[in-house]
C-alpha cells in the first residue's frame, strides 16, 4: 500500500495538455487564461483628470494668484482642449484628458466659483497634484496578466480595458462520472428497503461544475459483460473517467479485472489514507484510427490518454478523493500553481491507525488564524456529516497524538 | 460625511425578501436553500454492510468456532436472506443488507476461503462491528439541512439522498448594471486618444455571476433628459440598480439630482473610506398598478422596493464597494449569515486620512494564519492592480498606524 503523498505525486505525473479555446471573455470567468495579456496603450492612455474641479498652471498659483477666470470646461470623452491664456483655468472632470497649457489639479472642495472665476480657498498645492499621468499603471506592452492565472473578476474588467473580446483559456477535460452498485436507484424513485439513491455521481458533477468542468454521467449494473462493454466504449471516448464504487473487495467489485482486462495500466490500488483506501488510479493510452477521432488501444497514430479514477463508493471517501487527487491532477494540467492552506486544530485528536487521517473540520477565522474544529461523523457513509463540516484536515501518519495549536494542512470545501 | 460602519447598517437595514422558486436539485449549486431538508428515512435505511467480508452470528464465535460453511451471499441490491444455520456464514458485500440472524462481520482480509469454508486467522472480533447501524446517522425526520444554507456539493449529495428532487431557493434579485460616462467605449471598439473602453460594467457581471446573479446590463451617455427617462422605466422593472460613476461633484454627475427628481429616497451620499468615497445609496418605493405587475411611484397597492447602488466610477473604488456593500445586502436579503475572516499584517502600513482604508494585499497561508501582505497601487484607477492581489484589508479610521503581526477583517475575492 503506497502513502498519501506517493499516490499523489503518480497522479500528478499523469497530467495531460488539453489544448487551448479561445472564449468571449465574459464567458471566462473561472477558466484557465492560456495567453499573456498586454497594455494595447498606456494605462492611462493619457494625463487623465483624477479629480473633478479646476486645471491651472502651476507657475500662476506659484507666482502668489489665487483667482482664475474659467475659459472653459474639459468633460470625460472629449478631444483635448487648450488653455489659451495661463492665468486663466478650465473646469475638468474625472477620467477627462488634461487639457493643454495646464499642469495641476485643484478639487471643487477647495473652490469657490462665482461669476465665472474660481477662487482658492487654500494656499498648499502640490504641483501635478489630482493627475493620473500617462502609463503610470503601466507602459504599452507591459504585462498586465500572466499565462495560466484563474480568471477572477479582477481579469475580466483588464480584459475589457484592453480590447481582448476574445481571450484564449485551457479547455476542460472530457469528463464521465460512472457509478456503479445494484442497490442503487434514481432521485425520484422510491427506494425498496434493501435499496438507497444514488448520490455520488451527482456530489460529482457538483464537485466539478465548481470548477467549471461540465460532465456526463451514466450508471451500470453489476454486471461484468456489461460493465467491460460499456467501459470499453467510455475509454475511448472520454479524457477521464471517474468511478465510484466496485474497487474493493467485493464478490461484484468487477472493476480492477476490467480494468487490466481492457489495458487500462494500475498505477495503483489502495492509498494508506482514512477514508478511501481502497482508492484505484490508472491510465490507458490510445491511439487515433481515422480522421473522425476514432481512437483504439495500440493502435499507432495521434495519441491520447485517458485517465481512471476509480474511487470507493463510501460517500465521504468519493469526496475526499476527488478533493485530494482529482483537484490538483486538474489544476496542474490546466498549468496552474497548487497552493497549500493550513490551519491550527481547535482540540487534541487521537488516531491510531499507521494511515493519513482525512479528518473532517469546521474552519472559524479567529485573529488571523484559520482554527479547526474536528466535527466526529459516523465513518465513510456519513454523507450528512459533510453538511456540518467545510475542509478536510490532513494529519499525517508518523504520529498517533495531534495536539491542539499544531498546524497541518486543509482542503476547503466551503468557505468561511 | 458617514463612517463604513454607519453606511453598512444602513444597507443592511434596506435588505429584501425575494421570495423562493423550485429547482431540480442539480441546478441549486451557489443558490441558498429555503427548506429544511429532513432524513426520508433512517440514514442507513437498513443495518448496512461496512466491509466486503462474511457474516456470523457472534455467539457462534464466542464458543469457539473459527471455521464456518458459507450458506449464501448477500450481494447490495438485493433482498434481505437469512442465514439458516447459526453455525454457518454468509459472504456480505460493503452497501449490502445485513442478512438475518448474523450480528457481525469479519472483512475478507482476517479469512481464508476454501471448498465453500471460511475460516478466520485472527482471534480478536468485537460483536456487531463493520456494521453501520440502522438510522445511525439521523433517524427518519432527522434535520439534515437548515434552512438557509448555502448550496455545496455535500448538500446536493444529501438532495439525492433523500429523494429532493426539486429544492426550494432563494429567488435571486433582478439586478441591472449601469454604465454612465461618455468617455466609454465598448471593448470590441479601437477607444481615440481620449476615450477608455468599458470594464467595471463587466468586472460587476462577474462579481455578481460568482454568486449565481444573472445580471443585465446597459450604458447611458451623459444627457440629463435621457439618463432620466431610461432610469424612472428601470426603477419600475428592476429590484435593484448598480451605477458605476457620475456620483462625484463633475458637472456631468448628474445622478445623484436625477434621483431626487425621480423620488429615490437618498438614504446616504459619501462614506468615511479609501477608495470609493463618493459612493452614493438610496431606495425607491413603487406600488403594482396593474394585474401585469407595472409598477409606478406612490400608488397604492402591492409594494416593491428598488434599491439603488450609486458606485464611483473609478475601477477599484466600484469594484470594492461592490464586495464591501452589495455582497452583504445579497447574502441578508438571502436569509444567510454574514461571517467575518481576519488576516494578519504582514508589514507595517501608514496611513494619514480619517477614513477607513481598504488596502489591497496578498494572501499567504501561513502555519494555520492568514498574512496579508499590501500591495501598492496606484490609485483607484488602476484596476491591473486587483490582478495582483486576492483581497481587501480593512483598515480602521482611528490610528495612522498599522503594525505588522495586528489583525484586521479582510474581504478575500480570490482564493489562495
Amino acid at each position: 500500500m503506497i502513502s498519501v503523498d506517493q499516490a499523489l505525486q503518480n497522479v500528478l505525473n499523469s497530467v495531460q495538455n488539453f489544448g487551448v479555446e479561445e472564449v468571449p471573455f465574459l464567458k471566462s470567468l473561472g477558466r484557465i487564461l492560456k495567453e499573456p495579456v498586454l497594455a494595447d496603450r498606456d494605462f492611462p492612455p493619457f494625463n487623465r483628470v483624477a479629480m473633478d474641479g479646476i486645471a491651472i498652471d502651476y507657475t500662476a498659483f506659484k507666482k502668489g494668484q489665487r483667482s482664475f477666470n474659467i475659459e472653459g470646461i474639459q468633460a470625460a470623452g472629449s478631444a483635448q482642449i487648450t488653455l489659451q491664456n495661463t492665468a486663466n483655468c478650465i473646469e475638468v472632470m474625472t477620467g477627462a484628458v488634461l487639457p493643454k497649457n495646464v499642469n495641476t489639479v485643484i478639487r471643487y472642495e477647495d473652490v469657490t466659483i462665482e461669476n465665472g472665476i474660481a477662487t482658492l480657498h487654500i494656499d498648499t498645492i502640490k504641483e501635478a497634484q489630482n493627475i493620473h499621468t500617462k502609463g503610470k499603471d503601466g507602459k504599452v506592452g507591459a504585462l498586465l496578466i500572466k499565462e495560466n492565472t484563474l480568471i477572477s473578476a479582477a481579469e475580466i474588467g483588464v480584459f475589457a480595458s484592453v480590447g481582448a473580446s476574445f481571450v484564449k483559456v485551457a479547455k476542460q477535460p472530457k469528463v464521465l462520472i460512472v457509478s456503479t452498485g445494484d442497490e442503487l436507484v434514481g432521485v425520484a424513485e422510491v427506494p425498496l428497503a434493501y435499496q438507497i439513491r444514488k448520490s455520488n455521481v451527482f456530489t460529482l458533477v457538483s464537485l466539478l461544475e465548481k470548477i467549471h468542468i461540465v460532465s456526463d454521467t451514466a450508471h451500470i449494473t453489476d454486471n461484468k459483460p456489461l460493465l467491460k462493454s460499456k467501459i470499453a466504449g467510455y475509454l475511448k471516448e472520454y479524457d477521464v473517467l471517474l468511478f465510484s464504487g466496485a474497487v474493493s473487495k467485493g464478490k461484484f467489485d468487477f472493476l480492477p479485472e476490467i480494468f487490466e482486462e481492457l489495458n487500462v495500466e494500475k498505477r495503483f490500488h489502495k492509498v494508506a489514507q482514512r477514508p478511501g483506501k481502497p482508492f484505484w488510479f490508472g491510465s490507458a493510452a490510445y491511439f487515433c484510427v481515422n480522421e473522425q477521432n476514432v481512437y483504439e488501444n495500440e493502435k499507432e497514430n495521434n495519441k491520447k490518454n485517458t485517465i481512471v479514477f476509480g474511487f470507493p463508493g463510501n460517500p465521504i471517501s468519493t469526496f475526499v478523493n476527488c478533493l485530494v487527487y482529482f483537484y490538483p491532477w486538474y489544476y496542474k494540467s490546466m498549468g496552474m500553481e497548487i497552493k497549500e492552506e493550513t490551519a491550527i486544530l481547535g482540540e487534541d485528536v487521537f488516531f491510531k491507525p499507521n494511515l493519513m487521517y482525512f479528518l473532517q473540520v469546521k474552519i472559524a477565522s479567529e485573529n488571523g488564524n484559520l482554527v479547526a474544529f474536528p466535527i466526529k461523523g459516523n465513518g465513510s457513509g456519513d454523507l450528512a456529516s459533510l453538511v456540518k463540516t467545510d475542509a478536510f484536515i490532513l494529519l499525517p501518519d508518523d504520529r498517533t497524538e495531534f495536539k491542539k495549536g499544531a498546524f497541518f494542512p486543509i482542503i476547503r470545501y466551503r468557505s468561511v
